[in-house]
């Protein structure tokens, strides 16, 4: 049995044990979910159907780009529906003619009104729709990466290194020296590595700009890597997965509260790698890294970290709200980045990738804080 | 009064006559709503309020941007409720002192295990989630331009006119040769001529790749305006806005399928502008552009067009959906976009915006179906 074989075999155990006769799972603009791609290859834009019988349906927009990816027992093209997911459901109930009164779990995502349609147009199945139900078992199984996928990190891994280590070369020599030159110099060298490109749009925000979580817009004609605080947060995407790093460029001369910022940043990082290890919650560290910069008069203002994979932001969260429930695993990919931001100042995040293994975390990537002297002849205040 | 605070104050005047007390607007990863940023200049990431006693509550998660472009009466840093729209909506209850029972409406994508949580939270509220409340209102709102938005639109598309003509230059001098030079080349000559980027990312796909509605990647290193049919979309964001463009470069020698390929999709695109007018049910006009197709053995595998504006696709939709009920209206912007895909012979496609004013389409840009010569010395096939 190939790969998605394998990951949809274990839902459909799970599907009967919880006496769920078909599962929709839907990947569309505004609704994506990166499950139908981990089930059945296909990348995007599609609706795919988990039947309890074993047996799995796709409906895919591109029908071309399905011949060269989809993998399913059965396909037919989406088009043949409008687009339409009740027309597809319908059309599946009846491909696997599934007796009325049975249960379809339909996305968690579901938004109510829609929820509503679903219930009007198949009263005679028992629609569910819930946050832990099948939709919410393919998610936590995507949080814990099998070995193809730890070696498809190892690999986007590499690459990454590679490409911080040519950024830190050319920020060093000034052949970088804006954000838009540090960003197309990703959008191209990812690909002379084989990646499919980036896998979110590269921030790269200038001593002007860095004091923003996400600066807006991402990259500009704006000086980059000059005196005081510049960050480059980027991602490569290979073979549908995405790494996630971040590297503050600091160059002299720094005020004494750039100095701090730095300092606080990396004890931060050093603090919640400290923390990170199987059986952990993963709130856990998030609150205590808040504690620590609470010390310091600072806030963690954005999440600690956050799984990544076929998407940059997947499970494990490590948000400190009450009902992150996450617990990390062996085998799981998760990127930490903490950040101190300061609207004068500007902004200062360090971030990994990080594979959990038996014995603890393994930091697959070398972002890290690059101090830079002072450009000569120095920049007159 | 600003442009934001006449916005809101048209929305005030709905949710009065709706006796709504309270909107709750939520801009978030996995939740976007660019009605945010539209009705408050805050660029994403946010939560906004609108009172019914024409006041607005900004709850901003980077609050150094909300201070260089938020507008509102009152704002809260989102990170005090640590970005829950729960305790969000607590709060805001409690500033505006908002007596038990009355109407509070919450966005219609709000999944429903969410809605569940919300009617459990604020049972002393009447929860409202709907199709056609007040968020309806907005994007209903938003597409149709006001003079400061059909100003930027014009801006834009002289911008994405002028890189349209390098580009087309490029490709026939032979420095744009790859996907990638074409994809990289618009995202440096867009800030060139202050943009803030691309509006999504480009897809350059050359003739082995255009085949796919969306090539996935969106664009590589390969060949692009070699023989055959090769596809650029691709979208210039200017002061927020998107502009959305197709060209197809029809390199010779073509076959007789290709050239029946160009044809038709030019025809669809004409018949398509013949039947937009002040007025015109959207989904006839997909439905005609369809049926011409189907003639031809070929259908409309994609909606046929769609509203530009924060979002690269809005309101209105072309989708030939029983549910689609959008009526074309003079100041709307929208882009239209017929093509036809084969596995074997690529994609072609014709894709531009237009405004439509009370005497008809007036098309902002000029996308086209640009035909190249043979390259010298001819492939040999």
């Amino acid at each position: 049995m190939n790969t998605y074989g394998e990951r949809r075999g274990a839902l459909y155990d799970w599907m009967v044990r919880e006496n769920s006769a078909l599962a929709l799972f839907e990947d569309a603009e505004g609704r994506r979910d990166p499950a139908v791609s981990w089930l059945s290859g296909q990348p995007g834009d599609a609706v795919l159907f988990l039947y309890a019988g074993k047996k799995a349906l796709l409906m895919p927009w591109d029908i071309h780009i399905c011949e060269l990816y989809g993998e399913s027992d059965l396909v037919i093209p989406y088009t043949e529906f409008e687009r339409s997911p009740f027309k597809a459901l319908r059309a599946a109930l009846e491909a696997f003619k599934i007796p009325p009164g049975s249960r379809v779990e339909i996305p968690p995502t579901t938004a109510y009104p829609r929820f509503l349609r679903y219930v009007e147009d198949f009263s005679d199945f028992d629609i569910v729709c819930r946050s832990f139900g099948v939709h919410h078992e393919a998610a936590a199984a995507r949080a814990v990466k099998d070995p193809m996928e730890i070696g498809i990190y190892r690999t986007v891994s590499a690459i990454t290194n590679d490409i911080i280590e040519q950024v830190e070369e050319r920020v060093r020599a000034g052949s970088i020296a804006t954000e838009q030159d540090a960003a197309l110099f990703i959008e191209a060298a990812c690909r002379d590595r084989d990646c499919e490109g980036t896998g979110f749009e590269t921030i790269a925000a200038g001593p002007r700009r860095s004091f923003a979580i996400h600066a807006v817009p991402a990259y500009t004609k704006g000086a980059f890597g000059t005196a005081g605080l510049s960050i480059l947060d980027f991602g490569l995407k290979y073979r549908g997965y995405t790494s996630d790093v971040t590297l503050t460029f600091a160059r002299a001369p720094l005020s004494r509260t750039q100095e701090r910022m730095i300092t606080l940043t990396e004890k931060a990082y050093r603090l919640a790698l400290s923390l990170i290890r199987d059986g952990a919650a993963a709130r856990d560290i998030g609150a205590a890294v808040d504690r620590f910069l609470c010390g310091a008069k600072k806030r963690l203002v954005h999440g600690l970290g956050h799984g990544i994979g076929l998407e940059a932001h997947e499970f494990p969260l490590f948000s400190t709200g009450a009902d992150n429930e996450w617990t990390l695993r062996a085998g799981m990919v998760f990127a930490v980045e903490p950040g101190v931001y300061d609207s004068v100042q500007g902004g200062c995040r360090l971030e990994n990738d990080i594979l959990l293994t038996e014995s603890g975390p393994e930091v697959l990537t070398y972002g890290r804080i690059i101090r830079l002297p002072a450009q000569q002849p120095p920049a007159v205040p």
